[in-house]
């Protein structure tokens, strides 16, 4: 279930001392092939981090060998120096690895603003190298957390049209700045389908597009995220793009409830899903609305079904609606109907942890679902606390 | 200091019921001439109260003789009987004064979808008839309170070129959901300079653009934002129009400041100042991406210096910048000096309540500053307790 699940793939998580706690913060997936294939999408944030920057090149050719990844540091705004650390990394893998620099994608993720300790890193690539298993994707998922509180992992199993099988595995890290164009989330896609570049391109942004960018924690947009799939074709199988691309988006889907599951003082788990709109693009602009309002977010945290700050976020909005029109409903309540007044709202019940917001647009009948967290003490806390 | 300074106006604020706390909870503002122009601003909220509407139409001819207001509920989201209840509310104001009801403006302030008791409503008009004075103008402030902790109100004195004094007056309340497009405020501003109802739009237009408009408190946008501007010329001062409005904006500007030093649950009043832009606009767009960013927010309350967040809120803009060319200082102290790690974060103290975070794009000479608050524990509780 993770991204040692697909056949031509080993990974391994080690200790290299970046993290003050002393747990693992140094990762490596590697494609043994025999293809090599790989897509990547990155943070749409111009303030990019170095591994960022370095990534987006090695991909351009389609092909990835491997991939360092490190907790404990973003190299963000860490100039020159920070690209040359990137660099360096790369090339240590390439050396202990007997490839290319040019075909080693760098991730990195936590604070902003800090070298990182290049004594540690390169040490720790060859500890890496050493602890390279066929069963290392947990190892490697461990590794990559930050403020996670639980590994994220996933998989999917599907047959090509000749009944041969192949695997999609995934691992994900990132709990907080979880927001659109990505997260500040690392995640590591492997497959043992035969794929060409473009294939996976095409899947991996179909499969984004509706998964980890539809994942709005808190509205703020990391420096460093990335997604990168690799594919090495060692299951023979050859599967119809859109099977696959359907397979892809499952486990990306999974992994960013994941994500939203485990955000950084979350008490609840929000899905705010706009129907009946006049395009998706309208039910994702205002799912997102309501997504991002601190008010509602606090609401939910005090388990107050307040329908009126759902619409006030739905009325900042330019999608296509009559706002006498509007329905909302709360865990299946209808506490909003034309506009107005509704059911009663002590009929919802927000002990659950997940959340269902449904807003109805009268407008079509295109839908979008945003997935969000509530707005509380403890996330408060862990981000006046944590520096990052 | 009020909005009973300026000649020409009466006001009064008393307690009709509508609050379970017993504390005044009605205000009207009367112009008693000779002019009766007026100008006003409201919420771009597509989902507006039923007295937004109803003022709208009211401003349309640039008269208006009476404000009346009330805390304790928003009337919105409230259907046909909320319109209708905003009418019978004018027209009862127009009854008691001996005026129009077309030329009563309606303010309401409070939880969103509960209909208002007119049954309270209706005796307060009759209350607030027989408590206006001359000096009303603070009753008014303290009645337009909701989880306000002070009133707030504001004067400017003025002289035209004939040396004639004039007075602009104004108060408030406001002190959650303050976002752009105003905030969750009423703001009712008086003046006995002459002044057509085209010049009060103009100076309203310009003095709410930068003062209400960059006013940021929680980045939620109410349903029921009111900013209205009265004349009676009953100083016969005739102001130069620039004269005019730059007094309207200092009167704006003090109130808007108030209002952000309320703010629900604050700990800072944080100025986010982008200079060096390229556009006006590009300084707004980073400003205000920063003041907006949870983040941040949650930094600035944990009294730390995080300027790799400033950056990462930054980088979501479009604004013209190169990411290695810019910096950044809070309090005075450049942490972050072309992109990347500046000053000793240690220098930065974050006791005082007022914090100045000062972006420098290095894209041109235009400037904006946005006011916020920081993100706190007791925003969190004040908007998970309170339903509004």
């Amino acid at each position: 279930m993770t991204v040692t699940a697909p056949k031509g793939f080993r990974a391994a998580g080690v200790t290299a001392g970046l993290k003050a706690s002393g747990k693992p913060d140094m990762a490596l997936v590697v494609n043994d092939g025999p293809d090599r294939h790989a897509a990547a999408v990155f943070t749409t944030n111009r303030v990019m981090a170095a591994p960022v920057r370095w990534s987006k090149q090695v991909v351009t050719d389609g092909r990835v060998d491997a991939v360092v990844l490190n907790s404990g540091g973003a190299n963000a705004c860490t100039g020159p120096q920070g690209f040359q650390n990137t660099h360096t990394t790369a090339e240590k893998a390439a050396d202990v690895l007997g490839i290319s620099a040019g075909d080693v994608v760098v991730c990195s993720t936590g604070l902003i603003g800090e070298q990182l300790p290049m004594d540690k890193i390169i040490p720790g690539v060859d500890a890496l190298a050493g602890a390279l298993a066929d069963d290392g994707g947990h190892d490697a998922a461990l590794a990559i957390m930050t403020t996670d509180t639980v590994p994220k992992e996933a998989v999917f199993t599907g047959t090509d049209a000749a009944g041969i099988e192949y695997t999609i595995g995934g691992i994900a890290k990132g709990a907080g700045m979880l927001a659109p164009g990505l997260a500040t989330m690392l995640v590591v896609l492997t497959t043992d389908a035969a794929a060409a570049a473009e294939m996976l391109d095409a899947a991996l942004r179909d499969a984004t597009r509706v998964t980890f960018d539809r994942a709005d924690s808190d509205g703020c947009m990391s420096t460093n995220d990335t997604v990168v799939l690799l594919s090495s074709g060692a299951s023979g199988a050859v599967p119809d793009a859109d099977a696959f691309a359907a397979g892809l988006t499952q486990v990306c889907a999974e992994l960013a409830r994941k994500l939203i599951g485990d955000a950084e003082g979350a008490a609840h788990d929000i899905a705010v899903r706009t129907f009946n709109a006049a395009s998706e693009r309208d039910a994702e602009v205002v799912s997102r609305a309501v997504a991002r309002s601190n008010l509602f977010k606090t609401a939910i945290f005090g388990k107050d079904p307040n329908w009126g700050r759902v619409l006030s976020a739905v009325g900042t909005t330019d999608a296509a609606f009559e706002p006498d029109s509007l329905n909302v409903s709360i865990n299946g309540v209808e506490i909003c109907q034309n506009g107005g007044i509704g059911k009663d709202r002590s009929l919802v019940d927000l002990e659950p942890r997940e959340v269902l917001v449904e807003i109805d647009l009268a407008a079509g009948d295109a839908e979008a679902t945003i997935w969000t967290n509530d707005l509380t003490h403890d996330y408060v806390h862990e981000n006046s606390a944590y520096s990052s």
